[in-house]
């Protein structure tokens, strides 16, 4: 066994450190690595932290660390930060936040930033939350600070999906939450103790409460000679086992709601894993992931062999010699060999 | 040519409409249609409009679109929104508010969402943007809601990348900022006549005006035998050709800055289009797209091959008895049929 494997498995903090970057990195090793930690993961429990800037989402997160380490589990929190794919680092601020549970060796905290590849964000949040959960976690936080595609595919990737709201963000918060509506599995009000909570809670409820009929409105295009909106309805029905998400409200510097909370997240939990609803949707999140991990091999395979065709492909579409969708064509033919 | 590239390139608004829809569904010929049309782009000028939610980018938005039709520019907008990946829709509210452009032929508004799909969501934005450019588009804009990874991908598809920030959205904002500080060509400062607009402008030109010293700092990971914070600190050099931006004030609900913010993004074309750094940027865009590209035709022929493998791999995975990387590969191999 590598030893960097070993050393995760032995529960090494700084090896830990050193498997998580490496993962993130994409460098030396770190197929070997994954390969060797993935028999033993499997039994960390993943919630995705996520919801619109300013709704406190370190904060509460902060708050989940303390009420999961009073039950005596290993806590592991990884903190998403696609908004600086540039800059590859993390808020300072919002770690530091963490702070109290910093010298608590069962507390594990990893930030990630893309390296600028695309799709690299969810692919790295995924392996990394496989080299903590080959550490031993019980519990994993991944914490997202954006409401994004990339945030919902990490957060297809967590086994329950935190929402958090908080009254008062403006505008398009109405638009976002329409959004997650259909990712969450819980929704937390947070800051709960300002105006406009009850609002938001009774219209989650009422969203939620439409007995499963969501409807779905959209416009998708409008042209001046269509002259009318396009607007799609469609109904959903629930059927009997499919969770629906509760609404709890926090007020997380206050560290108010907070059990009743985690008391929400661990009965999505009992769901996921003691119904057969659940093992589907488990399954189908796997199958996702499986599907992204083979797009992410072809490319890697690809790209490998491909380096110089595909700068010429590149400067033969910049002249307008060909098309993108024929030179992509052209460059798989080639990378297949026939 | 395809009865419905033509109408594209005939300016019919049904038959865009419609060619846009195909482009964003990936159903009937749509590969055929954007084919054809590609030879017929190049021409427009994309600006994405990104910035944190309640920044106020549509009333913005529907403002440029005014200053561009005064110029007698044809404009396009689409609108991105990719909070809602699942019900395939647009934020009805937002798009209510161009009304005012809704009788102007010479105006196409277009929301797009993505369908589920990993990645799609920059991928149809792609090709819709082209669809867009062949129908003559003058200026193509392209808003977005969030400000996650696939959002900045979306930013770097276009040609200028504005970043709208509004003072006072709460404790996140500075971690947005940080993120898109990197990927913006021109700032607006919206909501301008609001408490904290003065701070907010001054903080990003003091950021901008560190002379191209990015300090950029990260904590990476953090475990408890590691005991300090590991801090980068990277400094990295302007060169004498590079595009500075500029920091817009604008208050859109009163129509005030929006002509000034309209000269910064012209000048951030002239360069684009008139210095060697410009086309460098370009021809790097272009070869990131290409990437993409290849990407996803990789995947669409092995799912169509592979279909049923797999989710045989699939199961092995959920059974811990392959490793999802290893998995991968042999699916690789089994495409490529060695």
């Amino acid at each position: 066994m590598h030893p960097l494997a070993e050393k995760v498995l032995a529960r090494d903090m700084r090896g830990t450190a050193r498997a998580c970057r490496l993962a993130d990195d994409r460098t030396g090793d770190y197929l070997t690595v994954l390969k060797e930690l993935f028999p033993h993961t499997g039994r960390a429990w993943t919630i995705g932290v996520t919801g619109n800037p300013g709704a406190g989402k370190s904060t509460l997160t902060d708050r989940l660390i303390a009420v999961f380490r009073k039950q005596g589990k290993r806590v592991a929190v990884v903190a998403i930060d696609p908004t600086s794919p540039f800059s590859g680092g993390a808020i300072l601020g919002d770690r530091i936040r963490m702070q109290a549970h910093f010298s608590d060796p069962e507390v594990f905290i990893r930030s990630l930033a893309t390296r600028g590849a695309l799709g690299g964000l969810s692919r790295s949040a995924a392996d990394v939350i496989r080299v903590l959960d080959a550490w031993g976690a019980d519990v994993i936080l991944v914490e997202t600070v954006g409401v994004g595609q990339d945030e919902l595919e990490i957060t297809r990737t967590a086994d329950t999906t935190l929402v958090v709201m908080a009254p008062g963000l403006g505008d398009d918060v109405q638009a976002i939450k329409a959004g997650l509506l259909e990712c969450a599995d819980v929704f937390a009000v947070n800051k709960a103790d300002r105006e406009g909570a009850d609002a938001a809670v009774r219209d989650l409820e009422l969203m939620i409460a439409l007995g499963g009929e969501v409807v779905k409105a959209g416009v998708h295009s409008r042209g001046h000679a269509a002259g009318t909106l396009d607007i799609q309805k469609q109904v959903v029905r629930h059927d009997a086992h499919k969770w629906v998400p509760p609404v709890a409200r926090t007020v997380s510097t206050r560290d108010e709601g907070v059990a009743a909370l985690v008391t929400q997240l661990e009965a999505h939990h009992t769901w996921l894993t003691g119904t057969e609803s659940g093992a589907a949707r488990r399954f189908e999140r796997l199958r996702e992931a499986m599907r992204t991990q083979l797009r992410e091999a072809l490319l890697d395979a690809a790209m490998g062999e491909l380096g110089g065709a595909l700068d010429e492909a590149a400067q033969a579409v910049a002249h307008r010699q060909a098309d993108p969708y024929t030179a992509a064509e052209r460059l798989v033919t080639a990378f297949r060999g026939r």
